[in-house]
């Protein structure tokens, strides 16, 4: 199975990392996708690992004269859906960094060369696979804490110093889709409930010269069922703090009420009271897409749920943009 | 200083527990304010503590008869208001529960009563005394964080089974202004900041028989200057749950983070990054309260406060009652 990589510009370790530990995977090219993107950092990790792919500049003509199996993208965040596109087209399947389009045009396109190419694409959710977050999914999906009713997520990430791209909406696409889209993709995979509506509001004070990115947001979801979640996200957290992010959701049920914080999964439930679980490893990302597309198993993260988490997000950023409330009908 | 109890629906513990540690003192009278109230916990907890006041069952008359400085009101919520006006115009000082008022009508009567009255009133915000609470503020106060641009509250509590007037809305007012008063009361005291919109969310579903009672909600304000605040209210803290209530903040700032969970302040600003707290201890709600009258000192719940905070929490309840974004623009 041949791997090309175009660009390197998010998480593209995930694929690195799920390769090194796959005999049968082979990197065919890497390329950059968008425009002035830097691939260095890709290009020496591979040849740290004792990979030397051919480095391409046109990822088309990579595309062409490679054929690869899998393509993995991961560009300036507006190209995710062109680049993708173009590998779907020539039969790849997709491992595509989330948000998988920064516009609902762009969404509706890539969906359709989806529907039209008959292979498989997932978002990456890695954040499905933090231990943590997949263990506190497991209790919710053992009925331990009943039915969720309330739920509420956190992203908060130091801001440091991003990259250009990071400053401009058209290249970016914003915080909500950018950071939120863990959190609003935990909402929904915690909850298994669709969303009815959202109204949020974000605000680019604070940023530190980083022009048009928003350094905090605040989403408030109605679900189906009257379930409720919110998700708070922000740029705030200080140089000084012990990791770059602080991821948190906490799930209050009609049983019992599970959290994660700080790695940690914490149950209340059932006679035993408060627990503290030991947390899980799903195991890499990129390993369960390939196995899925081998027909070996169904990944954690599916086609639909790339697309549909990615709307959200996106009608979340119109919600913020237009200070109104976005019914979610679908 | 003459103080009368009419009520013991909520929080009268408040009160009881300040007039212990003041000498000068005297509890003139008790009684219900609410067709139907028990008030024999509070008449027992007194006799207990060496009181034996006399004991009304018309506090009008009460009032009349025994012309207190201080009143005490904590009925069925709904009588609040009606209550507070009625010792407001024999010159009483209003230590008042909250919600003060369950209609903006009734809000605004209360209003004007305080306004004629030149007495003083102070909801009963007694979690803005809690250590934790209180020391997180100075923390703000002190700028050790920035400025504050995105807050998390949390109000989580046990349902047990409660008094048959929780059941209705027109006795009982609402989860958000009974449960959230709390939550909306500290975005207010830590932000500094006016609120500007409110989009928020409730349920009744999982209320086990307890009627009209919601068991969850949701809340999204808007703040001036862009200041975003969330919380998240529920009655799903399960009964083996080590506490009564988990209550919590966390308020994201330009220069640093501060947290309250579990009763621990947990601060990372500046150089020295992470630290957790002692809590420091602001004394007695009624006390202050008292020393406020005397003109000794500035308590720390202003009246207006108590009035703009109970306007908030029903202009929320209307925002989940009708679905739709409130403005709140004075």
């Amino acid at each position: 199975m041949k791997v090309a990589f175009i660009g390197a510009s998010g998480h593209w370790k995930y694929a690195v990392n799920g390769i090194k530990t796959e005999d049968e995977l082979q990197i065919c090219g890497v390329s950059p996708g968008s425009k002035g993107e830097d691939i260095s950092p890709l290009v020496h990790e591979l040849h740290k690992d004792g990979y030397a792919p051919p480095v391409f500049d046109d990822y088309t003509k990579m595309l062409d004269e490679q054929r690869p199996d899998v393509v993995v993208v991961d560009n300036f965040f507006s190209d995710h859906a062109h680049v993708g596109i173009a590998a779907l087209k020539r039969g790849a399947h997709l491992f595509i960094e989330k948000p998988i389009a920064t516009t609902l045009k762009d969404l509706e396109a890539l969906y359709r060369a989806y529907e039209e190419s008959g292979c498989h694409l997932a978002a990456m959710h890695g954040l499905r696979y933090a231990p943590a977050f997949y263990t506190a999914w497991s209790v919710i999906r053992s009925g331990d804490i009943g039915k969720p009713r309330l739920i509420h997520t956190q992203k908060s990430y130091r801001l440091g110093s991003r990259p250009p791209f990071f400053k401009h909406r058209h290249s970016y696409g914003g915080t909500i889709p950018w950071v939120g889209s863990h959190a609003i993709d935990w909402i929904y995979w915690f909850s298994a409930k669709r969303f009815r509506s959202v109204f949020a509001s974000h605000s680019r004070q604070g940023n530190q010269d980083h022009g048009e990115l928003e350094t905090t947001a605040l989403c408030h979801f109605t679900m189906e069922d009257g379930v409720f979640a919110s998700a708070s996200i922000d740029y705030l957290r200080p140089e000084t703090a012990p990791s770059h992010g602080d991821d948190r959701i906490r799930v209050a049920g009609t049983k019992g009420v599970v959290e994660v914080r700080n790695g940690d999964v914490h149950v209340i439930s059932g006679v035993e009271g408060v627990r503290k679980l030991e947390p899980k490893d799903p195991g890499n990302i990129f390993q369960d897409f390939v196995q899925h597309i081998r027909g070996h198993k169904e990944c954690l993260i599916g086609a639909e749920d790339s697309f549909y988490v990615t709307e959200i997000c996106l009608r979340a950023r119109q919600s913020a943009d237009e200070n109104r409330v976005v019914e979610l009908s679908r």
